[in-house]
């Protein structure tokens, strides 16, 4: 088995774990840091058309034919360095939110959301790129699927603080698992009023209001990168997140009505 | 000024508007129109990589040269193709919309929603890339901005259902003019604390409801074309939208408080 031989894993992302590896396969994860982070490096300080695959070769000091064992494309090569830079943003963020009151709900979304646009304000245009491989990729590979999985993270962290305030809502009702709901359509226009559905409508709408989040959080990334887009300033951000945060309120003191109002236990 | 010379206006935008035009500009935008309708039909029946250009130019009946004089490259075509498609579906939306209640917020905005996503619905694929090129193009050109003003369009629309009911709580309310927001957030971390805003926040949490709506419908679209990627159903962007208006309508009751509460005229 050559280390030139036709890689079917091509380097893969980097693995962090201590494993016992053969010299081999240990200095093929050596190479692929090295052009994964000469590869950071160069797209922190230009844009996508201006580095070039033999820059990033020469700075992670290997040959271009070895990296392109490694990656198939400067695409593949942006979505790497990004990977990077876009994980260590969220480590940021959610040690930014865990300094917070859990239930401030809004404080900690905010506090991820400035996180992701931070990274996003160094390169809008590279950041853009890659936010596009994400939603709308023309590239595949375990560089992608490493970016899908902290995409994944991401949209996760963001609808952490709702569900928590979800739960927390939920337990202060008492009401929480028989909670009829008035809120869940049965769908779209035209059909049948809505027959009321009985459990986990909190936790649904928290799920809800963190993916609206994290929509307009992805969006604004995209605005960012565009001239003469309509653009929303981080407190209007700020402020869709309290809307969100408002309307998860809002449920508890509507589903509560006809039951014990259980004020402030 | 020979037809076949190098077009600065390309074609542009199929104008609707009778004007008295030369026999040359009449015949420019005949085959414009053509090779719009062509590329429509085409483009609706199979995905991009398998429409050629070849094709199109068969069907619009002009020669394969003359095709390229009016878009530059199959990208392009698609975004010609699919304006028409997506301003149809707009006023589609605008009609159904239309028939409702105004102030049924949830379902206004639903039914737009479903305008969009029927059309997504018969080709996810280019859908989506017509989504991604509005998004993050990677043409120029006036077929581009022509999207870019229908985007717009669909914008305002989304947002106009959530206006509207803010200036009916407003005017319900009839404290609209002089009320302090309790809402708007101080700004962003580190910055210096908001001097209470004094007027038009309701209208302000509209327009920014109205963005997180849109913002959720178009990643709807870009979600439909993968495979494996989180997917909200139908009722669960609703259910956004309803979150949404439920914020908007809480605004009247947080802000009316110490005034007189108007239950329910």
């Amino acid at each position: 088995m050559r280390l030139g031989g036709k890689a079917t894993r091509k380097g893969g992302p980097v693995s962090t774990q201590p494993q016992p590896l053969g010299r081999r396969e240990r200095g093929k994860l050596e190479r692929a840091a090295r052009i994964a982070d000469a590869a950071a490096t160069l797209f922190d300080e230009a844009p996508f058309a201006d580095v070039t695959t033999e820059a990033i070769a020469r700075a992670a000091d290997v040959a271009e034919g070895t990296l392109f064992r490694y990656a198939c494309s400067k695409t593949e090569l942006l979505v790497l360095a990004l990977n990077t830079r876009f994980e260590a943003a969220l480590d940021r963020g959610l040690s930014t939110a865990a300094a917070l009151d859990p239930l401030d709900t809004v404080g900690r979304v905010d506090a991820l959301a400035g996180a992701l646009l931070a990274i996003g304000d160094e390169r809008p245009d590279n950041a853009a790129l890659y936010q596009r491989e994400l939603l709308f990729p023309t590239i595949g590979g375990d560089y992608l699927s490493e970016g899908e999985r902290i995409a994944r993270r991401w949209e996760l962290a963001i609808a952490e603080p709702f569900e928590e305030l979800a739960a927390s809502l939920a337990s202060a009702s008492g009401a929480a698992a028989t909670e009829v709901d008035p809120t869940q359509p049965p769908a779209p226009a035209g059909e049948a009023p809505a027959a009321p559905a009985a459990v986990g409508h909190l936790a649904t709408e928290a799920r809800l209001a963190g993916s609206a989040a994290w929509d307009a959080i992805q969006l604004s990334v995209a605005r960012r990168a565009r001239a003469g887009f309509p653009l929303l300033s981080r407190a209007d951000l700020r402020g869709q997140f309290e809307l969100l945060v408002r309307a998860l309120n809002r449920t508890e003191v509507v589903n509560n009505t006809p039951t014990t109002q259980q004020e402030s236990r």
